[in-house]
């Protein structure tokens, strides 16, 4: 079949061939498929979408692009989690040791942040020494030595994938929920995991703005597992603030380990870490005896207060060649912004809401993030909130304490929160939802 | 506006501005828009459209990417007449000197045949020394001297137009009604005309098969006509089956000579020839005094009846450079294929249906078309059809004669006329519909 044809049948609602498929993805990534013709048929994705099977064969022809790891000799269930972005979402750093204690093993791929949203790579490479250029050889010794790997996204997983995204980026198709579900598929299903659990963020901080998106992109996702034979569960949660207090890289660090010294911290950041952890342990059919789901949870909590999940993180930091110390003196060890000011409320009243995606923003005008993948990052700077959605403020009360480096950013900063939160009377509605909308197997 | 934010406004079914529009071709002209970028675009335009004002700037951004003629101090009523394309349609070949014998000016540009359908330049060109080369500076002295000029597209005309229709040619992105319009009409509005004749050719040998896509072709080509103050009257007429008996370069000029000679020939071809020109002496507002339409293509038949269509015609031949002695004895001036056979029904019969795109194809089998732009035209070679649809059929009875130069294209051609005729009884339904559908404003 001709590429031309292939454009043709898809922009006319035809269900394309496994053939016609591969086709496209291996002429794609070895040259023979052109730009112009791969955008076209994006284009058309983006108005016929793609069928369960279609979405399948097209996310499998991706993930075969390039080197697909195989963790199935390794003993034990080998399970990861993917955010689809959001603001102080440092949930990663606590969940993986959790889900260690808590029987399983995690091989995690994770990437760098981008625009308002952070990433892993850039929270835990701000511990001084901490190495995520692992060779997919040393990514399996740790998971075999030390149940858990965490490594950066490579340019050997899914070459097709990274190509088109590049793509998709210049010709307006990346807000198109089967490409988006395809893409992040066709990554996660390389780790060599057996199943794999989704936070898919819903609200103003979020790529997903509504319940009802959400729930769409998590069903593809699913569905593709499906396909693939690897089980996938969805939790859906609330990004309408940031999540926990900080926001920013060193500063998420330091809040990780405080959570982990005593599970005690945010409210919300443990409580989606918790829920996260028992669907991955769901997932791996690692039950203790007699335990059910909310059993689990109140075992990971459980875990948490003890400390264990912070030792477990300290061997992680230490065998990832990062300062241990980073556990007992976050403050000494993590880089630390030259200056610090507060955000203090311009009225007396109630937080009603944050336009999240903003506050990220402020972040990044801050240093803490990336306008284009070509950024530095600043690992210091950033901002720790005191309030939250419907917390009352004094006039002149602090906000947020924002950790900077010079006065330009800071002002821009500053500018662009007093855009973001929303100070209104006790009784208004709240622009929060429910902090756990849902689950979706 | 960044290119990647005009295609998703166009996604997203939003009205793009004049400055969006203009910016986009003329970048692309210039190759600051990107293939990929432009094909994603183009895309979009399939699935969501173009208003009326969308429509009109785009079309004059392409006009303008290129020369534009100006033959506004050239006293008299420019007109053209343009057609989708059919098999058999060597319309313009009368049409131009009945409407100059009818009081207009026609600046003709015209194309060359691609696939099934034939075009104007290879029928004109296969008349020898006849020039369709000229310069723009020709062009303006044909018409005000001769009140015609005849001549091929050439590159200074809407570049853009060129660029895009290659990109379209391999993205499936030649099949939609607002790029074909656009396409047309900044051809066409780059002549230097006053008003347009559309010919729309509806049925199995043309590109829109069914009369409601026409209209929609029609309409969206006469509302681009009204955006760029140009009147447009749109024709649409029958293409179920080849237009007079001849399909091929030489044997169709044949065929016009004998009609102009004494008004006297295949009656489909006169008819469609007739109403087209008094379309245009209406949009010239050229009717006689007290003349109506019906008045009007009275007049017209009695011009080419009494033999002056003829003698413009062998006057526009010589001014062209091209042997006027074709007027008198064209099977001596004209290539003659060196091979004639019978095309015979292979039982008794009514002629109930031609797939007519397939009788295009089987011409092109001869040699008188061309598969791909680089293909070379034997002028020579065609079929001459002796009965039509409705007629009835003894077995073995000759239905077209076939003008051939070797045996093994013979072959195919006899295979695949096969294939195109169907034969029925009395009675059944025909293929074919009224040859005049319509006409639009």
């Amino acid at each position: 079949m001709q590429t031309v044809e292939i454009i043709r049948a898809k922009r006319d609602g035809q269900e394309l061939s496994d053939e016609a498929l591969q086709q496209l993805v291996k002429g794609y990534t070895h040259g023979d498929v052109t730009d112009y013709q791969m955008s076209a048929f994006l284009m058309a994705v983006f108005f016929n979408g793609m069928t369960a099977r279609e979405l399948g064969t097209w996310t499998m022809a991706m993930l075969r692009s390039g080197q697909v790891l195989d963790f199935s000799d390794i003993p034990g269930a080998k399970i990861d989690k993917h955010s689809t972005g959001g603001v102080g979402d440092k949930v990663s750093l606590i969940l993986a040791p959790l889900a260690v204690e808590a029987g399983l093993k995690v091989p995690m791929i994770s990437g760098r942040g981008l625009g308002h949203t952070g990433g892993t790579v850039d929270k835990l490479t701000s511990i001084p020494g901490f190495d995520m250029d692992a060779s997919t050889d040393r990514f399996r010794q740790l998971i075999e030595e030390h149940e858990c790997g965490l490594i950066r996204q490579t340019d050997q997983i899914a070459p097709a994938d990274k190509k088109l995204y590049a793509l998709r980026d210049v010709t307006g198709t990346v807000r198109c929920i089967p490409l988006i579900a395809s893409s992040i598929m066709s990554k996660k299903m390389a780790e060599g995991i057996d199943a794999l659990v989704l936070d898919i963020k819903v609200g103003s901080g979020a790529f997903m703005r509504n319940v009802d998106e959400a729930r769409v992109l998590a069903d593809t996702m699913i569905e593709i597992g499906a396909q693939l034979d690897k089980p996938v569960r969805a939790v859906l949660t609330d990004m309408n603030q940031p999540l926990g207090w900080a926001v920013g890289n060193a500063l998420e660090v330091q809040e990780c380990v405080e959570v982990m010294r005593a599970g005690e911290g945010p409210q919300d950041l443990i409580d989606v870490t918790i829920e996260l952890v028992a669907n991955m342990v769901l997932l791996a059919d690692a039950f203790e005896p007699g335990e059910d789901f909310d059993g689990c949870k109140a075992r990971l909590r459980e875990i948490l207060a003890s400390g264990r999940a912070l030792a477990r993180f300290r061997h992680l930091v230490e065998v990832h060649g990062g300062d241990p110390r980073v556990c007992d003196t976050p403050e000494e060890v993590l880089a630390q912004a030259p200056h610090k000011a507060p955000f203090a409320a311009s009225e007396a009243g109630i937080i009603t809401a944050m336009d999240t995606a903003e506050v990220g923003m402020a972040a990044l005008d801050l240093g803490a993030g990336r306008r284009t993948k070509e950024d530095e990052i600043d690992p210091a700077v950033g901002l720790v909130f005191h309030k939250k959605v419907g917390d009352a403020v004094e006039k002149g009360e602090t906000i947020a304490t924002m950790h900077y480096r010079d006065e330009a950013s800071f002002k821009r900063s500053t500018t662009r929160l007093e855009r973001a939160i929303s100070l209104g009377q006790q009784g208004d509605e709240l622009g929060t939802g429910p902090l756990i909308i849902e689950t979706r197997s």
